[in-house]
């Protein structure tokens, strides 16, 4: 073992990360800057996208492309930074649905995403494209190219997922979820490269919620063999803190789904998939319960703090790689 | 005849104006201003419509109805005023098409127009809303709820109408134009049931273009017939003044089309579909070629003489019906 490997160490080889939107977008920002660009691949749900004045829209793609082009709303975590809302005022004057609201600017990428699909164009390439426009160095991928939907099974009747997230604002108690279209979804020929890179040294869960996030990517036909047969650790980091989601209906979700609001729940979940779970500092007293918890800073408050933590997952992921080879 | 017959007196009933963009979309302002709203109908050529980022675009409807109701660039003529372009400055970021601009304001237009389309309603009834909307009196109908399309056979093949008038700034000399649709589209019930109207007045060509705005709405199948059926008399503004187009590529495509510049051309053009062309006073010297010809102001710079060729439109059709009835 060469000085390079000393403990502290970050994972070598090319990195992919699993995300959704706000949150999970936010260690990807973190990773990009912890790793070269062309070490990272982050790929992304697209169980959220939906059409809406028959504009084609990807909301985790976009948060992920303005989150690492450094033009994200920083109040939100989604949309863009000074946006202005001139659309959605006329809109609003015409008699038109304002439940969702699409930026002036952020209207752009849902229009030349619309285009470009119409004209054939896969999403892989049109985020291709865009990430590339706005400057950004890791491929951002959809985890796939045929659509999928996240439908919401409530006790008001299943619900499509912006009219459940968005529209109702996470009200409806959830019985179930289900990803339309995903047992037919293959990932794509990108996603499937960067799971079987023969560098690959891990493959990380971005702290989203895993049901509405991760899930409807783990669910696209073809996608837990390609990880599992990545040989390659897979670190998950908690979305949990002290048994409160950072932010969106997690926690309520999981009252919901009958499940504790506890990491325990997370490492059950992902049982089979994953090696590590990172837990927050705050529930170290949960470090004991299985060898696969481990404190990490997860809260990413600051730009450090995302970087802090995304050096975590590297060296955690590096401990268990060396782990392997030791 | 009792004292309100007298000279200078409108004409009594219902009227009915077909226009296209920006010039009859002034004389339809003074319509509006000069007949209570309930007389008054106002027919948009559709030919003009296209699907730009998947989004339904009715350029003249929309011109129509931002200047009915006060919201037009009063620099432009089209559009809105005090609009702002943060879409398009995106667009252009992405790399997406930048040829045909769309205001963030405008753009609500458009989405809510789509949206209400793909729901299977007709564009006569979301017209109809976004007017009341907007605050507008006076019915504007669209010519028709069918798709038709100008095509533009050109010196450089054949272009749909907005890459001919946008696209190429009408550079492309034009040899012949092509309504696609037309043959099976219909005009509305609305728009039969308005040039049916039993107190039906007069029917006015707007001072628009007679080949690319006001031929699409008479080519489609049974709109001459309604017309030449209604026994309301039917008057035209000329859109020459002085051998020139007031906007457009008008002077142009009369040269390539090998017609004169000449209000003798445009009577000649809507020969067996009129009974009076007004023509301006600049063009006074031309009245004795024709008694169909008759002079008015038909410069329409200020809302003051956007009303006043109102008038004289009226006023002329008043004539026309009380000798009719002599």
């Amino acid at each position: 073992m060469n000085r390079e490997s000393q403990a502290g160490q970050h994972v070598q080889g090319s990195v992919v990360a699993l995300c959704g939107g706000v949150g999970g977008a936010k260690l990807a920002l973190g990773l990009a800057h912890a790793l070269p660009a062309e070490r990272l691949t982050i790929v992304v749900n697209t169980g959220d996208d939906f059409s809406h004045f028959g504009l084609h829209v990807s909301p985790d793609i976009d948060t992920v492309l303005y989150t690492l082009s450094g033009r994200v709303n920083p109040e939100t975590g989604w949309g863009r930074a000074g946006e202005t809302w001139r659309f959605m005022e006329a809109v609003g004057e015409l008699g038109g649905e304002t439940w969702f609201s699409l930026g002036d600017s952020d209207l752009a990428t849902h229009a030349v995403r619309t285009a470009r699909l119409a004209a054939g164009e896969s999403l892989t390439a049109i985020t291709s494209d865009f990430a590339k426009a706005l400057g950004i160095g890791p491929q951002v991928l959809p985890a796939s190219d045929a659509p999928i939907a996240t439908m919401v099974e409530t006790a008001e009747g299943t619900l499509p997922f912006q009219r459940y997230f968005v529209g109702q604002k996470c009200a409806p108690a959830v019985k179930a979820l289900r990803f339309a279209g995903a047992q037919a979804a293959r990932p794509s020929a990108e996603v499937a490269a960067a799971l079987s890179a023969p560098d690959l040294g891990v493959i990380i869960l971005c702290p989203s919620n895993p049901y509405l996030s991760i899930d409807p990517i783990l669910a696209i036909a073809g996608m837990r063999g390609l990880i599992e047969g990545a040989g390659a650790p897979v670190v998950a980091v908690s979305p949990l803190v002290g048994g409160r989601a950072v932010k969106g209906p997690l926690a309520k979700m999981m009252d919901e789904l009958g499940h504790a609001r506890s990491n325990a729940s997370i490492l059950a979940h992902y049982e089979g998939l994953i090696d590590l779970l990172l837990i927050d500092e705050r529930d170290r007293a949960d470090a004991g319960l299985d060898p696969r918890l481990r404190v990490a800073p997860t809260m990413m408050k600051s730009l450090e703090e995302r970087i802090a933590l995304a050096r975590a997952v590297l060296e955690a992921a590096g401990s268990l790689r060396r782990k392997a080879e030791a």
